[in-house]
C-alpha cells in the first residue's frame, strides 16, 4: 500500500467518524432515543434531571463529553464498580505504553527507517511512497543503525514491564481497598458444596445441617439445597411471558389512540378473546408449574449454597478438604446469586463432559472455517492475485479511487463483520462448559475470545500473505522466528489500514452510536408490532470488548520497532476508546456482575505474551538483517520477560483468587460491631433460592386469591 | 542369549543367593555381628532377649525367616511406622500383579510364542534354543495369535488398573486411620512461616507474636524465629567430636588391657598430654561459640515455626494466604522436629535459585555421562563386537563357560556396580534445592532417582543395542512405537538376567548380607584404629531402594506379552524382596521420619508410566507384525489408562497432602478432653528449637562449673 491510499483510508474513516459523532450528538438528546441512548440514566430515573441540565445549542450538545470526562475513577467506582474501573485501566495502560512507544518510535526509529536504502523504489515523491520505506525494511542489511532498534526493544519491554508491575500492583490494592468499603455481600459469606454424600433414610437438606453444625457450630448460618428446575424455570418463563401479553392487552383496552398503530396489518382480533385466551393460557400454565413443583422434592441435587456468620469460616471451608473422601463434599467460593448460571445444576456429570470435548472441537472447527473470510480479506490487499481470479473486475480495478477502497477499506471491513460473529459463539460454548456464574462464563469466553482474534486475526493474515500458513512450522521452532520476521513486517499497511477501520470507525459507529441497535429499533418502530419489551439495560459484553481492545495492544506492540507508523494510530484509538467507554459505562451499561477486578491478569497474561511476541520477531528481524550479534543478544529478553511474569504471577494473581485472612478477619470484626448485620444474616438466609422456586413460592403464598399465579405478579 | 546360557546365569545366581544366605544365617546369631545385622534390636536393647530366645542348631538359625514373615501389618506399623508398611505394600502389590502376570504369560502366551514359525533357527534341542523362540518375536507376522496378545494386554491393564485402584484406596484409608490413632505430634500443630515482613523497631519475634496473637487469638500457642547457624553448628559438631576423643581416651586411662591394641603402629602419645589437648581444643571451641553465639541475634531468618493448639488452626493458617502481600506471611505445614534439614534456612534466595539451576544441568550431566556404563555393558553382550575391537580377547571368549558368564552375568553386573554410585549424588543435589525437610529431600531423589533409573537403564540399554540412541526421535512422535517395538524385545534376554542377578544377587548380598558395611567392618577391625563410633542405626534409603524396585516392575509389565519368560523371575523377586525387606525392617532400619505414606503416589504414578509405555510398545509391535487392526484398538487403551489415573489423582491425592477437616476437627475435640495435652503444648513451645541453639542453651544453663561446655555432655 501507499500513502496516498493510507490517507485515503484515514480520510474516509475520519470523515465517518464525525459523521457518526455528529449523529449520536443530535440523537442522543431526543426523549425516544434515550432507551437506546442513555438506558441506565432512564432505569435510574435521572434522565429528566439530566436532561433538563443540558442546553439545547449544538455546541453545548457537545457536553456529553465533558460529562465523561469529568468523574473521578472513584465516581466511577461508585456508580459502575470495580470491574469498569479495571476496564477503563486497560485504555490509560495503553495511552501510557503507546505515548511513549510513540515518541520513540516516531522521533527516533522512523527518520532511521526513512535513511535507509534497502528498497530502491524510483518514484520520489512523498504522497507515492510505499509505506514500507519507514519501516525496518528499507534499514540496509548488516547496518550499525539496527541497534537503535535493538535498544529500543530493550528499553521498551522494560517501560512495559515496569507499567505492568505498577498497574497491576495499583489494581490489586484497589481491590483489597474495594473488598474493605464493600457492604457485606452474600457471596462472601457463603460456599458452593458439592457431591454431598448420600445418606440412608436422610434427605441432602438434612445431611448438609448436620454436617455443618457439627463442625462449624459457631459460624454455620443457613443452606440451600439445589434442585434441577429446568423443566419450571421454562415454565415461569411461558408464565411471565403470557402474563406480560396479558397486561400489555388490558392497557391498550383503555387507550383507544394506540388502536391504531397497534392494528396495522390486521393481524389483531378482538381484544376481550385475546385477554380471556391469555388468561386460560396462564391458569394452563399454573397447573403444569404446580405438577412440576411437586415433583421437584426428588429432583433434589447433591449440591448446596452453605453460608455462614463470618467470611473467614466461608473462606476456610471453599479452602480445606471438608470430607474423608476427596471427591465428597467439594467446596468453592460462591458467586453473587444474582451472577449464578442456574441450568448448569440440571445437567448431570457425563452431559458435562461430553460438552466440553464438544466445545473443543467446535472452537477447532470455528477457528478451521474462519480461515475463509481472512483468505478473501488478504486476496482484496492483493489486487494483482485478484485481478488474475476474476478478470471481469480488472476494468473496475483501473479506478484509482476503487483500488485505493478495496485496498484500503474494505478487507478490514469484512475480517470485522464475520469477527462480530463469533462472541456470541463463544459465550454459548463457556456457558456449557460447566461454569456456575455468567462473571466465570464471560471471563472465559473473554479469553477464547482473546486467542481466537490473535490466531485468526493476527497469525492468519500474516502468514496467509506469505503462503507459509502451514502447521507443520509448529514442529520446526528454530524456523518460527524467522518466519515471522519475513512476514510480520509485510502487513503493516494491512494493519495500520485495520486500525483505523476497526479500532476508530467501529468503535464510533457501533459502540457510541449502536448503529445495529438502532437499525433494529428502527425497523421495529415500522413494523406492525410495537415493542412491548421492558426496557432492557445492557452490561458490558467484557468478553467482546476486552479481546478487540488488546488486539490493538498486540498491533502496536509487535508493529512498535518495525513500522512505527502505526504507532499514533494506535495511541488516538485507546484515546478515543476512553472518552466512549467512559461515557458508555456510565450512561449505557449497567453492571450486571462483580469479580472484584478479575478480568486484569487476563489483561496482563496477554500483554506478556505480545511482548514475548514481539522479541521472537526481533530475534528473527536481527538474524535476516544480517546482525547475528543483535539477534543473539535479544534472546535472553523473552526470557527475563517471562521470569518477570512468573514473578507477577506469584506476588499478584493469590490477590485476585480470594482474599487474605488478615484482611476477613479484620472486616468480620468490624462487621460483629455493626447494628445491620443481624437483617443481613436475615437476608442472606433466603439469598440462594432458586429464582423459579422462588417465583412458585410466591405465588402460593398468595393462593387465597382465585388466579393466584395472576396475584403473585401483582 | 540361548537359553543354556540364562540357565547359566540363574545357576550362578541361585549358587551365590544360597550362599550369601547361609553365610547371614551363620554370622547374624554371632553377637560381634550384632551391630551389623541387628542394630535397631541393640539399639532398642532388644538383643539379648531376641538371641535367647534362639536355640543354636543350624536349621533353628532360619528361625529368622519365620520371624520375618510372622509380624501383621498392624504389628509392623507399631514397629516401624506407616512408610515401611507401604513400602512393604510395594512388594505385595507386585506379587499380586504378576502373580497374575506370570499365570497369563507362561501358560497362555508362551506356547502361542513357541508355536509361532517366525524365527527360523534350525537346531532343535531344547536347551540350544535362542531365547526368543519364546517371545512374540517368533510368532508369525499377521498371524491371528496376536489376537491372544492383544486381550491379554487389555485384561492385563483392566487387572492392573484395579490392584492400583484397590491399593491406594486401602492405603489413603490406612493413612487415615494412622491419624486418627496417632499420638500429637508437634507438626501437626505447627506452620513454616517465611517471608515474615519488616516492621520498623520490631524484631522479627515482636511482629510474629503481635501478628497471630491478633488474628488467632483463641488458638495461637507459640513460635521459634530461625537463625542462620551454620557456623555454631560447625562448631558444635567440632565440640562434640573434641568430646568423644577425650572421652575415649579417658576411659582407656583405666583399662590397661586395651592399650595393645590402641597402640598398634606405633602413633599414640602418651595419654595425659593428648588428655590436656583435647580439653584446650574443647575450650577454645567453647570461646569461638560463645563469640558467635553473641552475633546470633543479628542472623535472625525472616522465617519462623508457630505452633497453634489445634491441628485444624494449623491447617487453616497453612492453607489460607495471611498477609496483605501474597508474598509475604508465606505458610506451609511444618516438618517434624527431628525431619527438619536445618542448613536449608541459612542459604539465601539468591544461592537457592542459583542452586536449582545448577541442579538441573548437573542431573543432564550424569544423565549423559552415564551412558559410558551402559555402553560398555552392551558392548559385552554383543560378543561379535567385542571381538573386532579386541581381538587378543578372542582366544578366551572361545570357552564356552567364559562366554555365558561374560553375556550372562558381566553386563548387569557392571551396570549395577555404577548405578549404586548416583543415589548418593541425587541426594546431595536434592538436598541444595531448597526443601525443608529429610523426608521431602528424600522423596524429591527417589523420584530423580527413578526416571533416572527408567532413562538410563531401560531407554540406554533398549536403544544402543539398535544403534537408535538418539534425541532426535523425539521430534517425531509417531515414529516412536514402531522404534520401540524394534528395539525392546531384542533387549529380553539381557533384562532376564538383569532381574537374576541385579535382583535376586543383588538384595541377597547388598542387602540382607549387607556386603560393603561388613567388608568396612573387618578393614577397620584390622588396622590400628579402634571403632570408637557409636552404633548407628540406618534408616531405610527410600530413594535408592524404591526406584530398584520398581524398575523390576517396569520390566515386568513392559515384556509382560513381549516376553513372558522374564514374569516368573520378576515375580520370584518380589517373593525373595517381601522376606528379605520385612527382615531387615524389623531388625535393620529405624524410621528417620514418618511421611503418612507420601511416597505412595510415586509409586502408582509410576506404574501407569509403565502401562502407558506397554501399551504404547503393543501399537507399534502390532503394526510391525502387519496386524495394523489390533494397533489402531489399542490406542484407545493408553488414554483410557491416563483418564483413569486423572481420577484416581483427583479421589485420592489430596488426602496425601493433607487432612481433611473433618478429621482434624474431631482429633482435636478427642484431643482437648485428654489430660496429656498441656505437658504436650509445653513441650511443643520448645520442638522447634534450633539443635544448634538448644546445645548453647544447656551448656549456658551449667555456666557455673569450670569447663561449661564439658560439663553440659555430662
Amino acid at each position: 500500500m501507499i500513502l496516498s491510499a493510507l490517507l485515503t483510508s484515514v480520510g474516509i474513516n475520519v470523515a465517518l467518524c464525525f459523521l457518526f459523532l455528529i449523529l449520536y450528538t443530535i440523537l442522543r438528546n431526543r426523549p425516544s432515543n434515550a432507551e437506546l441512548y442513555v438506558p441506565r440514566l432512564v432505569a435510574e430515573g435521572k434522565f429528566q434531571e439530566y436532561n433538563a441540565s443540558g442546553v439545547r445549542g449544538f455546541f453545548s450538545s457537545f457536553k456529553w463529553v465533558k460529562r465523561a470526562w469529568q468523574p473521578t475513577e472513584n465516581e466511577l467506582l461508585e456508580n459502575s464498580g470495580l470491574d469498569a474501573v479495571v476496564f477503563m485501566r486497560i485504555f490509560i495502560f495503553g495511552l501510557r505504553v503507546f505515548r511513549f512507544a510513540a515518541i520513540v518510535g516516531i522521533f527516533i526509529l522512523l527518520p532511521f527507517n526513512y535513511m535507509g536504502n534497502q528498497l530502491t523504489i524510483d518514484f520520489t515523491d512523498l504522497p507515492n511512497k510505499s509505506l514500507e520505506t519507514f519501516s525496518i525494511s528499507n534499514v540496509d542489511d548488516g547496518s550499525n543503525m539496527l541497534w537503535v532498534h535493538f535498544s529500543a526493544v530493550y528499553i521498551f519491554t522494560v517501560v512495559v514491564c515496569y507499567l505492568l508491575y505498577s498497574e497491576y500492583d495499583d489494581i490489586a490494592a484497589l481491590r483489597l481497598s474495594y473488598f474493605y468499603s464493600s457492604k457485606p455481600r452474600p457471596s462472601q459469606f457463603t460456599v458452593l458444596v458439592r457431591s454431598i454424600p448420600v445418606t440412608a433414610g436422610r434427605s441432602f437438606s438434612e445431611t448438609i445441617e448436620s454436617f455443618f453444625s457439627e463442625y462449624y457450630p459457631s459460624t454455620y448460618l443457613s443452606h440451600s439445597v439445589i434442585h434441577r428446575t429446568g423443566k419450571l424455570q421454562g415454565l415461569v418463563n411461558k408464565a411471565d411471558k403470557a402474563y406480560k401479553k396479558l397486561v400489555h392487552l388490558e392497557s391498550k383496552k383503555y387507550t383507544p389512540q394506540n388502536s391504531k398503530r397497534g392494528c396495522c396489518l390486521g393481524i389483531c382480533g378482538r381484544k376481550a378473546e385475546r385477554v380471556d385466551q391469555y388468561e386460560k393460557k396462564l391458569e394452563d400454565v399454573e397447573g403444569d408449574m404446580r405438577a412440576e413443583q411437586l415433583s421437584l422434592a426428588g429432583k433434589e441435587v447433591p449440591a448446596a449454597f452453605v453460608s455462614f456468620k463470618t467470611r473467614f469460616s466461608a473462606a476456610i471451608v471453599s479452602h480445606l478438604q471438608q470430607g474423608l473422601k476427596p471427591t465428597d463434599w467439594v467446596t468453592e467460593p460462591a458467586p453473587d446469586p444474582q451472577d449464578i448460571h442456574w441450568p448448569f445444576f440440571s445437567a448431570s456429570f457425563f452431559k458435562k463432559w461430553m460438552c466440553n470435548i464438544a466445545v473443543v472441537f467446535t472452537c477447532l472447527l470455528i477457528t478451521i472455517m474462519f480461515l475463509v473470510p481472512v483468505l478473501i480479506a488478504q486476496g482484496l490487499t492483493n489486487l494483482a492475485q485478484l485481478e488474475t481470479m476474476l478478470p471481469f473486475l480488472s476494468g473496475i480495478l483501473k479506478l484509482e479511487l476503487v483500488t485505493q477502497v478495496v485496498t484500503g477499506y474494505l478487507p478490514s471491513l469484512i475480517l470485522e463483520t464475520f469477527l462480530d460473529l463469533v462472541p456470541p459463539v463463544m459465550i454459548v460454548l463457556s456457558s456449557i462448559q460447566g461454569y456456575i456464574a455468567h462473571s466465570q462464563i464471560e471471563k472465559s469466553a473473554c479469553i477464547k475470545m482473546l486467542w481466537f482474534t490473535v490466531w485468526n486475526v493476527f497469525f492468519a493474515n500474516v502468514l496467509s500473505g506469505t503462503a507459509l500458513y502451514r502447521i507443520d512450522v509448529l514442529l520446526e521452532p528454530k524456523r518460527i522466528p524467522e518466519l515471522l520476521a519475513v512476514a510480520v513486517p509485510g502487513q503493516a499497511s494491512f494493519f495500520i489500514a485495520y486500525v483505523v477501520t476497526s479500532g476508530w470507525t467501529k468503535t464510533f459507529s457501533s459502540e457510541l452510536f449502536r448503529v445495529k441497535r438502532l437499525m433494529l429499533n428502527i425497523l421495529k418502530g415500522s413494523l406492525c408490532c410495537d415493542s412491548d419489551d421492558e426496557l432492557e439495560v445492557p452490561s458490558n459484553p467484557y468478553h467482546k470488548e476486552i479481546p478487540r481492545i488488546l488486539f490493538f495492544s498486540l498491533l502496536g506492540i509487535t508493529y512498535f520497532f518495525l513500522s512505527p507508523l502505526i504507532l499514533p494510530f494506535v495511541m488516538i484509538y485507546y484515546g478515543l476508546g476512553y472518552i466512549i467507554y467512559r461515557n458508555q459505562l456510565l450512561n449505557v451499561y449497567s453492571p450486571k456482575f462483580e469479580t472484584g477486578g478479575k478480568f486484569w491478569p487476563v489483561v496482563h497474561d496477554a500483554t506478556i505474551v505480545f511482548l514475548v511476541l514481539m522479541h521472537v520477531i526481533a530475534i528473527g528481524i536481527f538474524g535476516l538483517k544480517k546482525l547475528p550479534l543483535a539477534s543473539s543478544l535479544t534472546i535472553p529478553l523473552p526470557i527475563l520477560t517471562l521470569l518477570f511474569h512468573g514473578y507477577c504471577r506469584r506476588r499478584f494473581l493469590p490477590s485476585f483468587k480470594g482474599f487474605p485472612a488478615e484482611c476477613m478477619i479484620n472486616k468480620d470484626r468490624l462487621d460483629q460491631n455493626d447494628p445491620t448485620i443481624s437483617s443481613f444474616y436475615e437476608k442472606l438466609a433466603t439469598a440462594y433460592e432458586d429464582p423459579a422456586m422462588e417465583r412458585v413460592r410466591r405465588s402460593e403464598a398468595s393462593e387465597s386469591s382465585t388466579t393466584p399465579l395472576l396475584s403473585s405478579y401483582r
